[in-house]
């Protein structure tokens, strides 16, 4: 963590142990750098798992891997190895993948399915074998960490260790989710990574846990962005140890389900959230709602066009309420809109309305909301019911001094 | 003009008067500048026309309206005001662009759909119908003026006057193509907007003219990306004068047409660089090559995935052959890709190939071809005959200084 601290960072969070998760962080010394950096969480017998992955098609052999086998639905552990993704290296960086498999499985006496891998860093290189090995070696003994160890062994270009909790009602049963996460975006130098866990004492069936994490990963991971570019490691996996001894749950039909996957949703969107309060350069944290859609997921475009803009994106670490700009972004987004019903407003107070510049707009309390940490802007379509909020930062010369200031 | 001059700029050319076109300038005053603001190009009858629009959904009325007359095929003259882009700007709007147009048919006594209307500049504020009324007055008698006068009038934030010239023979008589440009991307505070206008003496049908200009289009104006965001008014009209007396070229079995064709194409082609070379704070030009694709339109949306990637283009501005963001451009590009076949270079010598880093990959050379102004990414997707190349600039500091460090 060598760069300043986000200044729309949040305190790490009093976050509970979850029956049945121990993480452990050891030194692997994948870079030449003194800090922990291979992550092992122990996860007991009968624990299910969920993930969803990135869609970029130059992906690395962890999703490749990862996606296949979160199909099976069991876990038995996780390793998360920082300072190297492991990306496009081919068959060598798959055989490292494997042997961390294959290594966990043998001491733990499970089938190496049950083994997960992720790794963030740098790219190209393949993942050093003997490194791996000896890392994995330590963790199997070494002694339980804290939340904020794992969260900061997992991170690499991060300014701050980000994690999220909440609880829910199962029937009688109080069930509880802890979670982690790392990323600063799509965009660190030589590429950072998201990675998101979370582990909860829920008992549940495999398919309504995928079916809980997709849905919340639409509504948050899916919609944030901080640079537009797509990481080729991206992975969010859930896991579920059962050691609340509710009743399993299976579908939306047994009771509390909705109660845990609103648990779920709202922990996604802490983290989604956190990441964009470390995107790079980031100096404003802004929530882009559209309303007046024709459908959620035209919103959706809507608002990740708006969000992925530089030109708005600059705007506003300007302070500049340039709606303007916005327009350019809702036309450009090739979703139906109609310039004459369109309306934009900022923090709640509207610039246009109907296709035409406010004559009494008073822009003095936009001015206000603008110099502030957090922003909204919000867009009324006009066209129909679809609604959706997107989250990005702004683009500021931190952007730039990170990513273009220095030689690889 | 008030920004340094881009390290990218090419002087103006000598550019030939084509028969039959005359342009003039005036001030108009729609900004508080003492500089030209208003071009005003006269076309003798029988003058044909075509014309390549912005796909924003909320376009200006001049696009909407050029876009529709543009198929009537005759011109008589081109009016485009600086300083006010008139977009957004509702029904007032509309009556400022019918109120230039009908002045102007009025004076020479043609139908008003045969004058044109272009405006780039602050969006949201109606063109005022009463300096418009002026400053055409004052245009429709206006001595003639310079090709260069007209591209440094027809230009808002642009750091130099833009144009470009070919000639072909068509059977036995030489056709010469004038043409300038404005613009900086979709970059420019409060909004700018590409506007270009080639003038030819060749004698052409409408529908052929209109055959050459968007054939060239696919592979010059939609091969350039400054920052991924599509202007409200960006506009390109050919218009063709027929006085160089050739036999009139009605479609590709004409004698000639294949080198009327390839001048029109060279022409859009050299008006498309200089934009990208104006981009807002750019440092380096860079011509994104890629081959191997399933199909032409494929590798064309490889390449802008990588040339609108920040990253990438951060990268190029850190002069770091960083092909790791490259394979992260190529894999979110959503197109036919496959890891394991991807070989990326720069600057005619390849970094990574067929899906693993080189082993005797000698970065000095591209390390001092990164060096240069003239940057070239080789992406060979190893899949098929699909190939093209696209243009960009680089991401400065410069782009975030012009974009967010002021208000407007």
């Amino acid at each position: 963590m060598d760069h300043p601290v986000s200044p729309l960072a949040k305190p790490f969070p009093a976050m509970p142990q979850i029956a049945g998760v121990v993480p452990h962080v050891v030194r692997a010394g994948y870079k030449d750098w003194g800090r922990c950096d291979l992550t092992y969480v122990t996860l007991e017998p009968g624990t299910v798992v969920a993930g969803v992955f990135t869609r970029n098609l130059c992906c690395s052999s962890e999703v490749e891997i990862g996606r296949e086998n979160v199909k099976q639905g069991q876990a038995r552990a996780l390793v998360v190895n920082a300072g190297n993704s492991n990306a496009f290296t081919g068959y060598r960086g798959r055989e490292a993948v494997e042997q961390i498999m294959a290594q966990v499985a043998d001491y733990l006496g499970c089938p190496k399915e049950q083994v997960f891998v992720s790794s963030t860093g740098v790219i190209g290189v393949p993942l050093p074998k003997d490194k791996a090995r000896e890392g994995v070696d330590k963790a199997l003994t070494a002694e339980p960490c804290s939340w904020e160890d794992a969260a900061n062994t997992i991170a690499t270009t991060d300014t701050f260790a980000k994690g999220a909790t909440a609880t829910a009602m199962v029937d009688d049963t109080k069930v509880t989710i802890s979670a982690i996460i790392k990323g600063s975006g799509m965009i660190a130098p030589d590429m950072a990574t998201m990675l998101g866990y979370l582990f909860t004492d829920a008992a549940v069936e495999p398919a309504f846990l995928q079916e809980c994490l997709s849905a919340a990963n639409v509504r948050t991971f899916s919609c944030i962005t901080v640079d537009s570019d797509t990481s080729t490691s991206d992975t969010v996996l859930a896991f579920a140890t059962g050691k609340a001894g509710n009743v399993p749950l299976a579908s939306f039909g047994s009771p509390g389900a909705d109660a845990f996957a609103a648990a779920i949703h709202d922990v996604c969107r802490q983290l989604a959230h956190l990441v964009v309060r470390d995107g790079e350069g980031a100096q404003k944290f802004i929530a882009v709602t559209v309303t007046g859609a024709v459908s959620d997921e035209s919103a959706r475009k809507v608002g990740m066009a708006i969000a992925n803009s530089p030109l708005v994106k600059t705007a506003i670490a300007g302070e500049d309420a340039n709606w303007g700009r916005v327009v350019m972004a809702v036309g450009k987004a090739g979703e139906p809109a109609d310039r004459d019903k369109l309306s934009i407003g900022f923090g709640g107070v509207w610039a246009a309305r109907e296709g035409l510049p406010l004559a009494d707009y008073d822009e003095a309390p936009v001015a206000a909301h603008l110099k502030g940490h957090d922003v909204t802007i919000e867009v009324d379509l006009g066209l129909g019911e679809g609604s959706a909020t997107v989250w990005t930062c702004d683009l500021t010369h931190g952007y730039i001094s990170i990513n273009a200031d220095y030689r690889s």
